[in-house]
């Protein structure tokens, strides 16, 4: 039976210090981190997005986009994603999400500009976990709150990367041309030429999955050619919004912790016996981020 | 309005040569090369895989995984495949297909062994077209036969490498447990963590999109949980097997040509009016291979 080529995909993970006797999983690692290791997503910078499918929930990094987050919580809070649809799917990069093009609210947007959070200026008060490995587009990788980040510190800058999940702020050849109405989220292999270029504001951490399913536009770049084919957004709420029984409880393993250094290090060290030949590195966007629901 | 974050897709690239008057069309760039820079696909290294959705076509790699692309083909031609299912299918990682378990013919294959081809040795007629880029996982990356590769020139060693659209063949813990009647293809972030340790024969070429919205497996690892959520898979044929009218004549742009090399300095090198902060690097794993239907 060949069914455990799984073995290899991400559940399984070995602890970090001694070679143990037998590997320990992710899922144990995770049960000895103890409670300080662990942060509530803030829920005023966590939005709720209702697909037909499910609820795919978006974290926002107000830390490396200020004004663009903070102008996507105004759009959510005006209820302006309420009717809006996936308007294009592209496989391999992208699902975008907007009002319809010549709806009068996405009229009222299309002048209005959010200055670009593209990449933000190093803050040593912003921890950062630095990966231990080389990454084929920034200086430096790792993590920092939570969300993957490169930085330079030659140019003193840090950024936001494209991985899988990251959520960012569709925009027109004008820097300054997003202003939030418009959101995609990746859904393939991550699109880092695109950093330093774009702002992202976010990440999916739960129902990613929902959204790398819909079915791909047949228009050029994904886009839908038919309104029929569009992807019905019931509502896109901040979870401050919501009264505490509709809201999912999440919790994030900080990725300045211990744990999460063990997470790393056992990403990049698989000692499970399907492993035959030591890899030693694992990038930046091949570590996803531990998020549960607290008190489960 | 703002759908032109497109722009920043993956058609639009600039020529290499001379900084252009205006940036000049991935498609352009193609036209202008010439007839001895592509190949017809080998009929005999190319799987036509038919999904209710429609046909995936998926290169073998011969050069990189003699054996194991060897069993594949006869597995092929013994109509192995016909009436098999896609049985997993695990976001951002892999969908992969196989006899359901307890059939008699999967039952008989159940203990066939093949060797791994993890690696190779490097072999300096088999072209090679390096990255000028550093790569988290390898020594060094880039191309051979058309397929993304990496190399380790100290130890001697060549490998295909994990991207979105590889094809692999599934195994349990022994390394020669694998045998080809369960492949998976990568559909999400390239899992690179798997390089050498596990046997690629080739990638996906065309219909990938239709592998990577299969409804994901809501069992452990993304399996499905009963056989009503398989995907079937009604036939899987070799191209030199199929009446020349069936098959669909593929070529590929060859990854050591003058063109190719052009993809690569303007895939990293976006001169598009939408780019604002030069990447001046692309990773192995984005960049695809241009495949166009001969004479079309």
């Amino acid at each position: 039976m060949i069914r455990t080529i799984a073995i290899a995909a991400l559940p399984a993970l070995a602890l970090a210090a001694e070679p143990p006797a037998k590997p320990v999983s992710l899922a144990d690692l995770l049960e000895a981190s103890t409670p300080a290791e662990w942060r509530e997503l803030d829920p005023d910078s966590t939005m709720y997005l209702e697909l037909p499918a499910g609820r795919v929930v978006i974290e926002m990094a107000p830390a490396y986009a200020p004004a663009n987050v903070e102008a996507v919580r105004k759009l959510v809070r005006e209820k302006y994603f309420d009717g809006s649809f996936v308007i294009r799917s592209q496989d391999n990069y992208v699902v975008q999400w907007a009002r319809p093009e010549g709806d009068e609210r996405q009229k009222a947007m299309a002048s209005v500009k959010v200055k670009p959070e593209f990449d933000r200026a190093i803050d040593a008060k912003l921890e950062f976990t630095k990966l231990p490995y080389p990454d084929t587009y920034a200086p430096e990788v790792g993590f920092s709150q939570g969300f993957a980040v490169a930085r330079d510190a030659k140019r003193g800058r840090s950024w936001l990367v494209h991985c899988y999940g990251s959520v960012g702020v569709g925009r027109d050849n004008d820097a300054d041309s997003g202003n939030g109405s418009e959101l995609y989220a990746v859904i393939g292999q991550s699109p880092r030429g695109l950093d330093r270029n774009i702002t992202l504001v976010g990440h999916v951490v739960r129902g990613i999955e929902l959204m790398s399913v819909i079915p791909r536009g047949q228009g050029a770049m994904g886009f839908y050619e038919k309104a029929s084919d569009y992807v019905p957004i019931k509502s896109v709420r901040l979870a401050a919004d919501l009264p505490v029984a509709e809201r999912i409880p999440l919790e994030a393993l900080r990725t300045d912790s211990a744990t999460f250094r063990k997470v790393v290090e056992t990403r990049a060290n698989r000692r499970e016996e399907w492993f035959k030949e030591p890899v030693g590195r694992v990038g930046v966007c091949n570590l996803p981020l531990p998020v549960r629901v607290k008190g489960v």
